[in-house]
């Protein structure tokens, strides 16, 4: 059934932007794929992928979406962080240039977050600016990159240094694409839906906390390069479920702050980042993001109590668990000085300061300078 | 005398920015440097600058802008549009990763257009964006590039084709600066001053066609690649003063189309520009912009008197007699088979269409398709 699952709303003041999310659970791409000819609607496009997104999913064989349409285009990128670099974003726009794609032209990013940063960035810059759409293949694309425009590329100095605020013209979340994934990049977005429910949504913590303990033994006999098979339907079912709402955390705050003012609220969507990239980049990104992410909210759980702006061993051992049931590992081999050091090219710090989010509560985060 | 002549203030809607434009008018740069510190205000900052401005101003000499203050540093630029491009913007980034800028920094630019671009841009997408401080040394920097957000790069495919909108923090415009130009620059600048008096203030036409006919054998008898010198001193001040009146035009139109919608007024502004960036083209850029410009527009004057949209032999003779007088070439000696054909890049067609700026009196202009 199309939609089953209300379409969200984001409606930004700053760049009078809105935009839908709209959320496809059938367990195939037909809805997806009449919903985007329609939204296209004859314009000139590029579709950007990546090589497993394209022989991994079915969603570009068996269509229509492409073959009949000399103005719809396809550009398999190579994949993994490693190329979100300038090199690619040149490629997708010598792709704009080959396919004489104009002002009135769009991009249609199918991918994970790499493909949509890139695809978001070269459409930011590309004749100062064209429309693009975002379709996150992964769960963590989906509760978190796809929404709220930022759009980059990594380079040695660290993750997203060079980028730009872009919203996408529209969001289409389809479940389907959970199917092909491997357990780990599930891991990876239970990771950042977990924070979403850490800073702002007890409700939304607890929800994946029934979620995770109900699974936590398929978890933990899943291999992390399994891809999800029919024992994990009704996981990712329940999963995609929950999506909207830990989307919903980040809407209301993107909301209110839509560049990252400093000292915004946006800051807050960072908890766990700030170490959490570091602890990245000490790996040289053998760790993924996602996984970072869960590393560095321990780290910040562990900042919180000693600081003394963390109360509850209850809640911190609930925080532990959650991440424990997900089979998401929390620990780091890495030394605070190492971390600090990692730290310095973090782009949310000023006037040289790093700022940290810390913990109150599960549902409430605050801000401290390291 | 500091600001003797009144700051234009650009209020803009749909990214809620609002800067000024200054003008110093004094024939050195004090008051320019003390503004700048002032506006810099103890923030980490780079100066883009390029060669010639470097050793041909006494800017950054005899001055206390850059020496005391490790936290003020320069970065200085191969001339020339031929480096308007990415590996420039690289530079730029090393620059500020080299130095720690953060989003708390700023970079200001003291160029011509190119060095105003790239910094614009390159502040567009360094940590998605910080603020930048435009100080344009060129005639048409001043009246042009400055002012508008647009930033870029040129590529293969054509000029400006990948950039940003990014609206600078403010602009100050130095007379001094003219003085140190050459005179094919003078000549730049005042191709798209009498485009501005063309498309949107006969006033503005008026005066620069008195300006010009009073000097025009000043104008006559100075070599291309003459430095101004003691006896253009006049010509250059009375230039200066008509700067304002020349940026007010874009300034009223720009406040009405920010980023150039399609069929939006801003287009106005493209007046000799399709024409001329496919000359520029097409000379392989040996055609300076403003004088690529004033071809253009004789282009689009032809055109809009065989369309029947431009009536007046009299004022058609103006046009022509003012470039005369500023003896600015108008001819060129490319067919219109090969202007169309390097048209066909031009960011504003829109589905394959290329749109034209027609001229219909000394002071109004409008749309119409190739």
């Amino acid at each position: 059934m199309k939609h089953s699952i209300d379409s969200l709303q984001i409606t930004l003041q700053k760049d009078t932007t809105q935009y839908s999310i709209d959320f496809f659970t059938e367990n195939n791409y037909k809805d997806l794929h009449s919903t985007l000819i329609e939204k296209i609607n004859k314009r000139s496009c590029i579709f950007i992928t990546d090589e497993n997104v394209y022989s991994q999913t079915s969603f570009f064989q068996n269509s229509d979406i492409i073959s009949p349409h000399d103005n719809r285009n396809i550009l398999v990128l190579p994949a993994g962080e490693e190329n979100k670099t300038w090199e690619s974003i040149e490629k997708i726009l010598d792709a704009c240039f080959h396919h004489n794609l104009d002002r009135s032209s769009c991009l249609i990013a199918i991918g994970g977050g790499v493909i949509g940063d890139m695809t978001g960035f070269a459409s930011s810059i590309f004749m100062r600016g064209i429309p693009f759409i975002q379709v996150p293949t992964t769960l963590l694309s989906m509760v978190d990159s796809s929404v709220g425009g930022k759009t980059g590329i990594d380079t040695p100095h660290g993750k997203n240094l060079i980028g730009a605020f872009h919203q996408p013209e529209h969001v289409f979340c389809a479940k389907h694409f959970l199917s092909t994934l491997q357990f780990v990049e599930i891991q990876n977005g239970l990771s950042e839906m977990i924070k979403h429910g850490i800073l702002g949504n007890k409700t939304h913590f607890e929800h994946l906390e029934t979620l995770l303990a109900t699974h936590s033994l398929l978890c933990k006999e899943t291999k992390k390069h399994e891809i999800s098979s029919e024992k994990h339907s009704l996981f990712l079912h329940e999963i995609f479920t929950l999506v909207p709402e830990s989307i919903r955390v980040k809407k209301h705050i993107i909301q209110q702050d839509e560049t990252e003012a400093f000292g915004g609220v946006r800051g807050f969507l960072n908890l766990g980042h700030t170490y959490g990239h570091a602890i990245e980049l000490l790996s040289n990104f053998q760790v993924p993001h996602g996984i970072g992410v869960a590393k560095g909210i321990i780290c910040a759980l562990e900042t919180s109590q000693e600081r003394n702006i963390f109360h509850s061993p209850l809640d911190a051992q609930r925080i532990t668990t959650i991440f424990t049931n997900a089979n998401i590992p929390t620990s780091h081999s890495f030394s605070a000085e190492q971390i600090h050091a990692a730290m310095k090219h973090d782009k949310k710090k000023k006037d040289g300061k790093i700022q940290l989010i810390l913990i109150k509560e599960i549902g409430e985060v605050t801000y401290q300078y390291l």
